[in-house]
């Protein structure tokens, strides 16, 4: 059952007096259940707790840890109302809320059997030469620690998988630091009832009270406490450019700056080369109007711009693409604040100089339905006009008609970072373009060959990030396991006796971990 | 020959007007050669050779750069004049610059070692299950790519070993980066020389103009205009915690925020435990009195702060402190400024209510050198005056006497982040005290055990940094071959064509490379 209250830790708590409410897209009316927004002192008693909880669950076993992160998963599946709450909170199909679903599901459980196995914390050991001249070489010894208690900001868009107990949590949670989620108000009562689930998994296996809190928030002002709030380590954000770089920005100006990992806009640009066109305009055509309407373009990944070089098979690239994508029904977006941003840059985008729109879903459509279209423009245009840099988060996208290959280098180095960037090309094309490929290369964070954005798959391989302003931080992936290291620092013990150091560090490698000491990488104890 | 220009690339340039000499510390002297501070229109130069360079250097192979790196450290022991150089501009004494000299050559062979062997990228492949319901899984691969140009700031401390051939050069060329250094004024011609040994290094093994450049500097701007700088993407700082947090802010308020690796102060405190006083009071004061002293108090790790319960064994201790360290011959600082500056911060500690000035150098001493001294405090006094936390930079340190542990602990708590922390226990003692150990590993980067925090080797378990202000982010270590992830940023293929994929990633792992392999650690082939 949806209470309201934010989780102070282990207790329900709703001490204040402002209120909301969520939003059912679908039906364009007010859910009914009712939201306490969190007060500063309930903020504060959050932070204290997660400070506190930070001193054992920082030193909490891998295989403690791994059985708290299954749980939560078992007890995420066990919400006999969360589907339905998905839904009518995010105006997203069911299939979607199942698969977002299992998707939270195995994130918590891929990050379970990370510290499970635990050579995730990098144990590296050189032992010491007492007899080395001049100096004596000391016995030194470094593993991965957890920061401190970390504040995860929920998206708009992945009301489970990078929300409450998403990826971030997830992650943080792994790496031993304490989590208090700033719930996302579009889906509180989504985020109210994985909240549930996380408490009731941290109460079943030992987990220390304040190792976990959600905190309700419909303006900014929790958000911005919690990212000034000296107990708060590291702060992890999805969402816009404006929001992930004013807490950025708050974060840099603490007494102690703190790190802020934020994953921000792209418009991950697609170049299609020459021979691919000729080869296969229509079949991509197809596939893109597909890509570009995936989740009512509500992706990070969405294609919002498409290069080529003028030419028949790009125009006719175009034609297909402005002829399929109409016959896309129409979906929901996730709130009429989303629907309503759409409109307006959609239309700022469609009211630029020397643009062509070229597919525009005029027919009428349920409110909060979005309308695709997409506009095409000339290199140099574009070049020349950076509105149309910019991001319109909906089903929307520009084909970008270069003069030549030259300018279309041109254009890619200009473009602003960006999540991924996608080659179309032949077979052997992508060989002849080295600067193209090397250009798109170097203003993004995973480069995709003959296929689409959208789809991210959840594996170490992954790198979900990229240059500013696509993240704050293009150092770190925020899907896959290997996101856990956002939240670590390396420390040393320099002579540390055996039986006090961690487990990971000690002779025996009680463990089994694989262990870089004195430079070989084995699994050997010492 | 130190010509007193810049070098913009491989080229010399002085087309500025402002010029500035470096001082002899140890004759009171100014040096005679004159060196020409670098105008924006050569650090514009700098910086765009810089990103064109990185097009190249950021895919030379692991081979090509061990031979740059080998190549600088042999050049730079060819070079006839450094020692004799670095002596007239740091007052330091020759065998120093020896060993900092053979720091500095072993640092650079050690990251061509760890570049030639390859397996720092930490590749890691995810292979395609074209078959997988509902949706077929992408082949993914993922590798460190260096992040672009990047700009090192050299420190007054370690002209060699952490200035213009030191780690963060060393780290940053290992990872595909090219580096432009603000040369340090105060040792701008032993800059001057190894950067002529890096210019020839890098034009002997055939890297491209624009690896590396060296830009003079007496002020602020040359710095300030490269950390704004659009071309720039990271920067490298050691230095004080004012000079650091203008960097970091600049960087943080760019379009286009960078990071900025600040090591910056730190007291290192060492907590003595009452068995260890009690047995080895006498034998520690003298090991500490050393360690105060060690190159004039100048290391960024020297123990400034000193714990104990008050006894017998600690006044004890400090009565031998008091009485070795006196006996000590005062040693020259780096600079008359250095020296000025370590003068008033020891008035003003010395001049704090309630604190006891247990031993204070007051006979004559040369021009620049600096008189030693030791003050005691109680632990209330400590803890309420927040001066006295501040560093002291120099041979100075503090003695506080705490009324119990309780205490102890709680002042430990309130510590800012420090690189270093030392325990100091009997056998048996450190594991009677869980919580002062988990406060103080809460507070530094490396804790150290029955030794002294001076003397930071180079080594892969090593951490140099840790929670600010001691560093800008404690996520990094300064010192030793992981130094170089603070430079690199992960970077994803997606189906991307095998001929197409660096050799890091190709199935036959050509370089032989330990991969994490669906989800194994190998170095087979695919």
């Amino acid at each position: 059952m949806i209470t309201g209250q934010n989780y102070v830790g282990f207790t329900p708590s709703a001490n204040g007096s402002k209120t909301y409410k969520t939003f059912n897209p679908q039906t364009n009316t007010e859910n009914s259940e009712v939201f306490t927004e969190a007060t500063p002192q309930e903020i504060d008693q959050a932070v204290a707790l997660a400070s506190k909880a930070f001193k054992t669950f920082s030193k909490t076993s891998g295989k403690d840890k791994a059985a708290f992160l299954n749980a939560i998963a078992d007890e995420i599946l066990a919400l006999d109302t969360l589907v339905e709450t998905y839904c009518k909170e995010s105006g997203l199909p069911e299939g979607r809320a199942m698969g977002e679903r299992g998707r939270t599901v195995g994130q918590l459980r891929a990050f379970a059997n990370l510290v499970a196995e635990g050579s995730w914390v990098e144990a590296t050991i050189d032992t010491a030469e007492p007899n080395r001249e001049p100096m004596p070489k000391p016995d030194l010894r470094k593993m991965n620690i957890g920061l401190g208690p970390v504040v995860v900001f929920g998206a708009s868009n992945f009301p489970l998988a990078y929300s409450t107990a998403g990826g971030d949590t997830a992650a943080a949670l792994a790496a031993g630091c304490p989590v208090i989620v700033k719930s996302h108000p579009m889906h509180a009562g989504t985020g109210a009832l994985v909240a549930s689930a996380v408490i009731k998994a941290a109460q079943k296996t030992n987990m220390p009270d304040g190792v976990f809190s959600n905190l309700n928030s419909s303006g900014i002002e929790v958000g911005e406490q919690l990212v000034k709030h000296p107990g708060v380590k590291a702060v992890g954000f999805t969402g816009s450019i404006r929001g992930g770089r004013a807490l950025y920005d708050l974060a840099a100006q603490r007494d102690e700056p703190i790190p802020v990992f934020a994953e921000m806009g792209s418009v991950n640009p697609v170049v299609m080369l020459p021979q691919a066109l000729t080869e296969k305009a229509t079949d991509w055509a197809k596939t893109y109007a597909g890509s570009i309407t995936l989740g009512t373009g509500q992706f990070c990944t969405n294609p919002g711009l498409l290069f080529g070089v003028k030419s028949e098979a790009l125009t006719q690239f175009i034609d297909v693409l402005a002829n399929e994508i109409v016959k896309i029904a129409p979906s929901c977006m996730l709130h009429p604040n989303i629907k309503s941003a759409y409109d307006k840059n959609k239309s700022q985008a469609l009211s630029q100089d020397d643009i062509a729109i070229v597919a525009n879903y005029t027919a009428d459509v349920k409110a909060n339905y979005a309308q695709q279209a997409v506009i095409t423009v000339d290199g140099k245009t574009f070049l020349e006009n950076t509105t149309l840099h910019q991001e319109v988060f909906g089903p929307f996208s520009m084909v970008v008609q270069c003069d030549s290959l030259e300018e279309l280098e041109t254009i890619i180095n200009h473009l602003e970072g960006q999540l991924t960037g996608t080659l179309l090309a032949s077979d052997n094309e992508a060989a002849a373009y080295p600067n193209i490929v090397s250009a798109l290369q170097n203003r993004v964070g995973r480069i995709i060959f003959n296929g689409v954005p959208t789809g991210v798959e959840v594996c170490p391989s992954m790198v979900h990030g990229g240059p500013y302003p696509s993240s704050t931080d293009s150092r770190f992936t925020a899907v896959g396991t290997q996101s856990i290291k956002r939240w670590v620092r390396p420390f040393s013990y320099q002579d540390w006796p055996e039986q006090l150091l961690p487990e990971a560090l000690q002779n025996s490698n009680p463990l089994g971990l694989l262990r870089l000491v004195n430079n070989v990488q084995t699994r050997d104890n010492i």
